[in-house]
């Protein structure tokens, strides 16, 4: 038994709004059948079961069919996403909804626990203690890949044990992929086994046309929106720092550029931009320096800077120096025996003239931590480098060097914040709540329609919750080829930052007045209670790109 | 004009909920006379004029006075507060009350704006924009300390040339104390301006039987324990790292506990108990790794760690060492010449054995951190070093030597987290908004009731608002002599945590449960539109000091 607090206490009894295509009685309409994004060759040869499906869209049923029970085992998979527990309380009423005895069976600790069969049933009164909460501790989570067939073939022996008939993977794009390929396998083996994904990630990179938003970054980017918010409240109030903020997300840059939608910050890295223009480190530091020398001239000595955690891997001379680090690393192990200046010099002399140069244009700590830290794989550990403590570090010495040149006059003093874990459990806001509840009863109903192969698809998600589509899409219709430690696999394509996007462009065209001026916006704290407007707005992004003005 | 989130668009409707004895017209009763807290004989003298006031408590009046209008300023001092705009919208609609033709100016930037006589007129459109937000943005806020007569006599020009019969000062123990010094001396050139105090600081350490709590402490905890259960979630979802989370407030540490008591860590170190103990660091760090090598032992390798900013100011050894290396590093100027090792070692050779074993046992980042960073003052700067990750390293070493003689079986990862500016600038909670309004509303009825060298004082803070009972309290009735730069002052006594205080003894009988066991508290973000359970509820520290189980 959970103790609770008086919010959990008043959530629990929050009913999420389920949409009406999905109340009572369920038919499933198929659509046309599909293709991949990409490759349709060779990702049929190796998906010959479960390419070419059908998209599912539910439909309400004139009458009710008498339904057999369904056991359904659910895992959750990788970094936690607000909402993950709501998924699993609408699968478990869209089970219950399908027969009353239907069971629901939690894997433990992520894709780990289906394999070595730990699990426990999720019956009513657990269900009853997560409903609308943030988090994975039902059942935990965890990164185990499921990949090999070995896998397979030992979970399905606890499938078996269980009288699974279907298995729900809530997770991020590799996890999709994974369902997907697990899906193909049990249909190849004639297991007797669906699998269904759910899409759930904060960072907001796996989407398509048939998946609006992943579940959690509605919920995170506000949280995140409403911390940025009160440092620019206090930024504007004491007027004497640059605050430098971090936030997750290393592989897009869609949770910086909502916040920056939310809360107007003076500036806001978006990786993908970087990359798209084939901008050094140097440029970066230089772009911001202008905007911070600029505001000095109107005396105004502070600001605040979003950062996408990612950013130094989309710098394309950074990427360059750092893949030929790990080469040269990797082939001159006598290299950790040296003394700290005698590795600077080694660097120095056996990379390229251009890495070299990048390599010398980094403060000292930050070159030095580059060959310093490697993963088990010998690989540079990009993420140990606090990028916001080297771009403020690097935009102080540019600044002092344009005050001795007479371009600069004002005072630099930088703040440091990175915020991650804080937004990755929060209490699902009404949009998430609603959001997962409906994938999760969704992922019922396309287990009770046969669907393997599938993720759950809610759609129209700028309208009411109420009036949301409900179906299912081939997950096969999301891959393409990519290249993979060495090796070509089908893989979801992941969603960057569309520079073309409307989110994105809204954004471009705000920002020069956001740099100059100071139009903080503090959209503050996720509310359950209040008016519609305060409480069931969707992300901004997917506002302006549903068409939003 | 400032835009505005829904949130804020849809709190800019709040009214806050004032106190029925300031309903209407209202009478000052007065109470006893009252004396200093200690020093009685000193402060008498140094307070001539303003010492031995009685106490002032409002009450309903039969009948309304006509009264003729009264200008006011008013300064907002020091680090913000969540609530502060609410002080000065109350203040406004108080003098505004008394008589529609009063007018209020906001000294800008803090008192260095009286000094300097900026000032803005505070009109009726402009607080508009302002009721029930975060941040000191309205007048802005700033640290000049105003406590020399020519200060006084330059603001006075301008107090007399705005027509300013009394002067509101909004800010912590200090700028209280300066209130207080200020009152004394207009009152003794009969200045004709009375100046009254409000009690501001989200530290929590500005209290007495009187002021029941300071402003903004309610709100910045609230946003501190919102994320410190989100982190919580995550870290018992994962289950696989330990989170340092380190709080703001340097001289005490109220924030560190009220935040343990929303949310249930596993170990919270309070400063004044470290204190008392005469604890060393490495007694600190023994003590936490113990807990983790406990919960290790039942294969729990997560947990949470609340640290208070100020913790290294509060070691006994840490102190000592610090005031011996200030005095060492001043009479040895060549220090600064030396290369590293050398700086070490002449550190080492030069302090006193016991400094010089706790300064050996320092890391040895954190031990040269401690010769580098001076302030202009020479002295050590104690805030640079990053505290929680200093235990981290410390506690990850003594792990590993517990590994080494098998007592400990665990794996130790660790993150860290400094709260402090995500806080002070947050939208007010209803408590903060409803509290804050009553006292500068209440401020206004003080100087209504010609009163000078008050603090506005509003009690019963655990009842529901409108029960709250108002009036004023002498400055000097809080104050005691103490030593600050070599000289014995009078000021205002800082309220420390009491360990035989409820709040902490709560805490210290749950804290041994909470560190063996996952008991994780998730309060969620301030709601303000909820049900009052959710919404209205005092911080944790007033609810147990005021009796509550």
């Amino acid at each position: 038994m959970v103790k609770k607090s008086a919010l959990q206490k008043a959530r629990a009894s929050y009913q999420p709004k389920l949409p009406t295509a999905l109340w009572g009685a369920v038919k499933a309409v198929e659509g046309a059948p599909t293709q991949s994004v990409a490759n349709q060759e060779e990702i049929k040869a190796l998906f010959p079961n479960t390419y070419g499906l059908p998209t599912i869209t539910f439909e309400k049923d004139i009458q009710t069919k008498n339904t057999a029970p369904v056991n359904v085992g659910v895992i959750l998979s990788g970094g936690q996403a607000p909402g993950g527990h709501n998924v699993i309380s609408g699968l478990f009423d869209g089970i219950k909804t399908i027969n009353k005895n239907s069971r629901l069976y939690g894997f433990l600790m992520g894709p780990g626990g289906f394999v070595d069969h730990n699990y426990i049933e999720l019956t009513a009164d657990i269900i009853k203690e997560y409903r609308n909460t943030g988090g994975f501790d039902i059942i935990g989570s965890g990164r185990t890949k499921l990949e090999k067939v070995e896998q397979f073939d030992k979970g399905l022996e606890i499938l078996k044990k269980l009288d699974i008939k279907a298995l729900v993977i809530v997770g991020g794009d590799d996890s999709n992929t994974n369902a997907a390929v697990l899906a193909e396998y049990y249909k190849s083996i004639n297991a007797g086994v669906q699998v269904i994904g759910c899409p759930k990630t904060i960072d907001g990179d796996l989407k398509n046309e048939m998946i609006e938003t992943s579940f959690g970054f509605d919920t995170a980017t506000k949280v995140y929106s409403e911390v940025i918010g009160n440092i620019q409240r206090d930024c504007n109030s004491a007027k004497k720092y640059w605050h430098f903020i971090k936030l997750m997300g290393r592989s897009a840059s869609h949770i910086a550029l909502e916040c920056a939608l939310q809360t107007q910050p003076n500036y806001c890295i978006i990786s993908e931009e970087v990359e798209a223009n084939n901008l050094t480190l140097a440029q970066v530091v230089d772009n911001i320096a202008a905007v911070i020398a600029n505001r000095a001239e109107k005396g105004n000595n502070f600001g605040t800077v979003l950062i996408p955690e990612g950013l130094i891997e989309f710098i394309p001379a950074m990427k360059a120096l750092i893949a030929e680090l790990n080469d040269l690393l990797a082939a001159n192990p006598q290299f950790a025996t040296l003394a700290p200046a005698a590795q600077r010099e080694f660097v120095l002399a056996n990379l390229s003239k251009d890495n070299a140069d990048t390599f010398a244009s980094l403060p000292e700590g930050v070159a030095r931590q580059l060959t310093l830290d490697r993963d088990p794989h010998g690989n540079v550990q990009v993420s140990l480098i606090e990028t916001e403590k080297l771009l403020s570090e690097m935009i102080g010495k540019r600044l002092a060097q344009w005050k001795e040149e007479g371009k600069y006059v004002g005072k630099f003093a930088a703040l440091h914040h990175f915020f991650g874990y804080e937004g990755r459990c929060a209490d699902p806001s009404n949009f998430d709540a609603d959001y997962c509840y409906a994938l999760g009863y969704n992922a019922a109903m396309l287990i009770n329609s046969g669907a393997t192969g599938y993720m759950s698809s809610i759609r129209n998600l700028t309208n009411p919750s109420v009036q949301w589509l409900a179906g299912g899409i081939p997950i096969t219709m999301m891959m393409n080829m990519e290249r993979r430690h060495g090796a070509m696999k089908p893989v979801i394509q992941k969603a960057l930052v569309d520079l073309n996007g409307k989110a994105f462009l809204k954004f471009a065209s705000q920002r020069d007045k956001w740099a100059a001026e100071t139009c903080y916006m503090y959209p503050g704290p996720i509310q359950y209670f209040g008016p519609a407007e305060v409480c069931d707005q969707p992300s901004r992004t997917l506002y302006y790109e549903q068409g939003g003005k």
